[in-house]
């Protein structure tokens, strides 16, 4: 092999080596990263007064932190100190000894990620600039090289399309994404920074730069065609070995290709394909593949591989939803929403991806593979990576491939009216081709979307928006298999609720839900209290209860400050009495997230075929907040709420559609029976049985015999009814048994004779059913 | 000049000079056209037994029927002998002398369109072939010269994507236009051949290709950039002298550009440019470019020229469209449909282009320059050239510069689910790429648009089509200041409905409209009867009256045999007594066509600013129905609905809401007054009175003093009411009067008492109201 590491090459700066995922690539072989020191200075020209020792990857702001010996940017209101970094220049600097080169060897300088614009001197000699956090930069150092260099990279302020206010609209004329310029759950701290791997790597005269493979199949998924594109430095011929093995291992495809060009291309075929699918409808199957520049002997100089997915992809329109418009003025039907993967049209179970961390360069493999582990153990198919927070790291994609777990990705877009100017236009495309190149290969990968919320009023971007425009383009021209959204909710799609009760409108979550008539709901949720050692990890000792404005509890419990959210204290002890510590807020609040989350859930895949998506808002948070929708507490521990969602994403379970959470004496409680099944196989005939547990009492409810249940089908039992007696204050509950099945039962909780009897109003003042259009 | 027509160089096949109109150019001047004889074959490799005289532009077709002497193609049932002759082949041929060409010249065969697919062979040597008939061909035939040659243009079949049914269906992998494969008013006659001019041109070795310039207002309006890019042949140094006259012809621009390349580009700035507006908002202003190739002395080689006009365009929200959409779960507002021209919000009222003609290559330039005439006479500021017929030729789109008629072009695409094959999306790109090139440099095209009625489901294409996809990606990449569209009617948008009263869910027109609450209405009419002296020219005498089905009245009511289309005799003499020949069927029928065309235009205006668009469907039509919406009976003869849409379209105008068009004794009558101002000022306070004349007698029910009403808003002012009196069937008439302003004055025509007096209920048995989503 003539691939040298840069440290034989002598050189001493060394810290570790990394296989660096796939950015310029599939997968580039690196060579040691850089070891830097870091200072600030209030204008370019300017030089810092004070070094630091610096990590990369990282974030500007850590590295400050960590210098000075803060407590963590999490605790109380340490956020607050970190305002002034955002409007400094920050440079990273570096030296290194040039290693001894051979003939037409080059030295390349690669930055995975630049947080987010900035530019590289070697020794004083301005060699690069790039904006845009998501596109790698490589360097060539070779002309510029002396026997010592030293090495500056640096970082601009942070981009801002106004002065004030300090808020999301600042971001609306770059690709840094929004959520870190403060957002309801999230306080103002926007990272700055190398936030992806920084190195040098010695460059042989032939070796190969990337390497894809496409692979489509074919419409009745008998065969599939694969394409190989290698590109090569070095002139005259390539000997190229491309070989493909099956999920089993065993070699499929194995081809020598005599090129003369820097581009080789060549096609195969695959018959009757193992398909990827996702984990809840089958094996999500992956090929491997490798390419291999090899010398006239047949010796390897070079290599790239990865993995592929046989599988298809497409937004349909769901079942029966050709129907109706059948009078005159006709207005057209809704956008497809229904997933259709290898022909099979499945009801999407799961959540909301925003990000394990506030700077995104901290996030660890570890990080994404428990999370995302804790998505699939809760039965979720698919994760909306949601535009207000930075795209995923390529090791987040190669698990959701493993995982079977699908990925809607969304362009850094959110709940703006982005800019039209051509410098936005053009950081746009670099970022958005970066992506899309990135992200194609992957099976995981089943859909595209243009931002978050960017049609509603808060935005109001159009389909005519030149940044939406554009996307969709790039997306046909780049990837033109994979479906393309430009926002959502598009019609028919909503977005909501967020906490149990409407602060707006009134009303309480189950109902709302159950009068909607929507083809997705890829975000609702319901607010819950953190986790109370979290709680107390975040407070000063003398904030802790009860919760006050004017203390950390603002930033914290990711609202408007004073509001204290939707979920308020006030409803918690509206519906189960009064709360007097954080231990007995977090029991009784995620109660309320556990049953609503679990119930729009069920909610939902009753509505289907019509329905299709249900994801819950959201699943991970970047910091500790206090309270939030999140069903993981910062930085990964499930509230209840996750269980609820857990339960509720059970393939195959025993549901009830239960009007409202608080019932009284004397009211007739009136649940309908369902069988879910979202499985692709049929559930056996049985029978249901529901019991009612209250005052200590259980008491039959009545019995189901249901028939056998078709393949990704639901049926709907019986409305049972019983006039409640009267008690005191307090929970009861309402189980479903299917016999001999007890993976099927559900418990659900409920609320009698809350403390506030308004609480048993389950509608707003308004008729829910006119959705404002 | 170093030009030099053929006819100078010898060429004796000689018919006319044309000015050829923007292919391959903003215009390319042309050699003379050449004469054709023209013969069919069953299979692509047989010999024509029979050649006949061949006419380009034309359709062989029409070429056929002229050699056998056949009745007009629209008489009767004539239609019905042509269906041979879409599956068979047709050649053209003709022979030339080659002409003497100088050092370097070449000679080329420019074939303007080729309807649909053919091949161009040169003295038995094959040198291309072509599917798509919006791309022109230029072939260089120099190389395969000989000092006599044969041309020989071989047509092939009609194409289809199935054998049967016999309908649209068979055009859902063509960019062919679908009308012609039968529509519910267009009779099966697919043309074929060469539709537009085909000549010999001799190149010099220096000349201009391609010459384009784009206009960008800026959005203040106060400056405009212009790009110029033009393509050259020959190597070597050019010298290009641009030069741009303003609206009053004061040159204001004049460079001297010298290149070394065959693309050239320049910039330049217009301050304070000079805006065009649609006319019925200011004048329709338009610039002139010359850019010419000169020599070392100045003299001019080469030169291409044009006109541009300074515009902006965008589709927007509607004013007060952001609102409302608050509560959870919340879904998207509607797309935007609001045409916003030069920052100003207009309500864009218009009509449908179908085409004067069913074979295209006969439509003439009067036939355009007559019906555009009437359509600015009319007030329409809009026409939709509806995506099942083909695109107009260039001659129509300079006209609508100069007239300020705006247009809403659609791609070629009609009520299929078009196809996802790489062969007609190739065909697709290809012809997409030649329209956007052709149409991109007229101020008049406002926007582009996928086709007609693709998300409805009778079409069942959807947001994710591929097709769809790549329009849209074309679109943004070739022209990205101008919108586009997927199809109509995308959400908020409506069709409909198209006759006195809906056949399918009962009720009136009138009635449907004012309780629908769509973004815009882009089709909507009222079928009537043609004009009495067309129907006598149409139908053999024996078939004349009554209508029968079984005769030519089938296929000329432009609806399915039998069933006599939605506006049957049946409803006419329901409101308005017995219909005893074609001359009362006209005049019975097109009452009904006036008033209900007017009342929809006028209640479309009334719903301004959330509806923003009126198209009447349809304006022309193909050829002689016996009954269609269309306002213009073939060939371009208006119809009493055209009046009726004149007076509706006037930009100031009294107008009344009327519940319903016929009414009895006893009822209460109850117009609701308003004053509509669709024009750029503001209208004076004024009177106005309505008076009602019924029985003969003129009763004054009221009068309304209203104020200044602000340029383009409409003002809503009382309701009256008078119970009618009792009396006999017959007419009456509503009167609007404001006064000392007679343009102003309305007079509705409305039934008393209708022979069928179920005529009298305006609501369809189902709640109207809710629209089916």
């Amino acid at each position: 092999m003539k691939y040298r590491p840069l440290a034989e090459a002598g050189v001493s700066v060394l810290m570790f080596r990394i296989r660096v995922r796939g950015f310029l690539g599939p997968r580039v072989p690196m060579t040691p990263l850089l070891a830097f020191a870091l200072g600030w200075h209030p204008s370019p020209d300017m030089e810092p007064t004070e070094w630091i020792p610096a990590t990369a990857p990282g974030a500007v702001q850590l590295d400050w932190a960590r210098a000075q010996g803060w407590p963590a940017w999490w605790y109380g209101d340490e956020w607050k100190r970190y305002r002034w970094m955002e409007d400094v220049w920050w440079t990273y600097r570096t030296s290194f000894a040039a290693p001894p080169l051979g003939p037409g060897e080059r030295l390349r300088l690669i930055l995975g990620g630049i947080d987010h614009a900035g530019e590289v001197r070697l020794n004083g000699v301005k060699l690069a600039e790039r904006t845009g956090s998501q596109t790698p930069l490589a360097v060539d150092l070779t002309d510029h090289l002396r026997e010592e260099n030293e090495l500056r990279i640096t970082i601009q302020p942070v981009p801002k399309s106004r002065a004030t206010p300090e808020n999301r609209t600042q971001a609306d004329a770059t690709t840094k994404a929004a959520v870190s310029y403060t957002w309801d759950f999230h306080p103002r701290l926007i990272p700055l920074g190398l936030w992806r791997e920084a190195g040098l790597e010695v460059l042989s005269v032939d070796g190969i730069e990337t390497a894809e493979v496409d692979c489509v199949v074919a419409p009745d998924l008998a065969s599939a065609s694969l394409a190989l594109v290698v590109r090569t430095r070095g002139a005259g011929a390539n000997r190229l070995r491309w070989r493909v093995a099956d999920p089993r291992g065993a070699t499929v495809i194995e081809r020598l290709l005599l090129t003369s060009s820097t581009e080789s291309q060549a096609e195969a075929a695959l018959v009757a394909p193992v398909l990827w699918w996702p984990h809840d409808q089958g094996e999500p199957a992956l090929y491997r593949w490798e390419v291999e520049l090899v010398d006239a002997a047949g010796v390897a100089l070079d290599r790239r591989g990865g993995r592929f997915g046989a599988r298809r992809v497409a937004l349909v329109i769901h079942e029966g939803g050709w129907a109706g418009a059948t009078r005159s003025p006709q207005t057209r039907n809704h956008p497809p929403i229904t997933l259709e993967v290898n022909g099979r049209r499945l009801f999407a179970k799961g959540t909301n991806w925003v990000s394990p961390h506030a700077f995104p360069g901290s996030i660890t493999d570890e990080a994404y593979r428990d999370q995302l582990g804790l998505a699939k153990i809760a039965g979720f198919s698919l994760l909306r990576t949601w535009g207000g927070a930075p795209a995923p790291r390529e090791f987040f994609f190669e698990l959701c491939d493993e995982l079977g777990l699908m990925v809607w990705q969304e362009f850094p877009l959110g709940c703006n009216c982005y800019a039209e100017t051509p410098a936005y236009l053009a950081e746009l495309e670099q970022e958005a081709r970066s992506l899309i190149a990135r992200l194609r290969p992957h099976p995981s990968m089943v859909m595209w979307c243009g931002g978050n919320e960017l049609f509603n009023n808060w935005s109001r971007m159009t389909d005519q928006a030149p940044a939406l425009r554009l996307l969709a383009s790039l997306c046909w021209q780049l990837d033109p298999a994979r479906p393309f959204l430009p926002t959502s909710p598009v019609d028919g799609v909503a977005h909501g609720p967020y906490s149990f009760r409407d602060h707006v409108g009134g009303g309480e979550i189950w109902s709302i839900f159950q009068s909607s008539a929507n083809t997705a709901y890829p975000e609702f949720g319901c607010t819950s209290p953190t986790i109370a050692d979290i709680a107390h990890a975040v407070l000063p000792e003398a904030e802790r209860w009860p919760p006050r404005t004017g203390t950390a509890w603002d930033a914290h419990t990711g609202f408007e400050p004073g509001s204290f959210g939707h979920q308020t204290l006030a409803t918690i002890e509206a519906y189960l009495g009064p709360v007097n510590s954080l231990a007995e807020f977090e029991t009784k609040g995620q109660l309320l997230q556990f049953e609503g989350v679990r119930g729009l859930y069920e909610e939902a895949r009753r509505q289907k075929p019509r329905a299709a998506m249900a994801l819950t808002w959201c699943f991970n948070e970047p910091w500790p907040t206090l309270a939030n929708c999140s069903l993981l507490a910062w930085p990964d521990r499930p509230k209840r709420g996750y269980h609820g969602a857990k339960l509720a994403c059970r393939p195959v379970l025993a549901s009830a559609r239960i009007r409202k959470f608080a019932w009284a004496g004397g009211e007739s409680f009136d649940p309908q029976l369902w069988l879910l099944n979202d499985a692709p196989q049929s559930v056996p005939a049985g029978r249901m049985t529901a019991m009612l547990v209250l005052h200590g009492e259980r008491t039959l409810l009545g019995s189901w015999d249901f028939p056998e249940v078709a393949a990704n089908t639901n049926l709907v039992g019986p409305t049972l009814a019983l006039a409640l007696p009267a008690g005191p204050p307090g929970l009861f509950e309402l189980e479903l048994f299917v016999e001999e099945r007890p993976a099927l039962a559900s418990t659900y909780t409920l609320c009698f004779a809350p403390p506030d009897p308004a609480m048993l109003d389950v509608r707003g003042p308004a008729a829910r059913r006119d959705q404002p259009k």
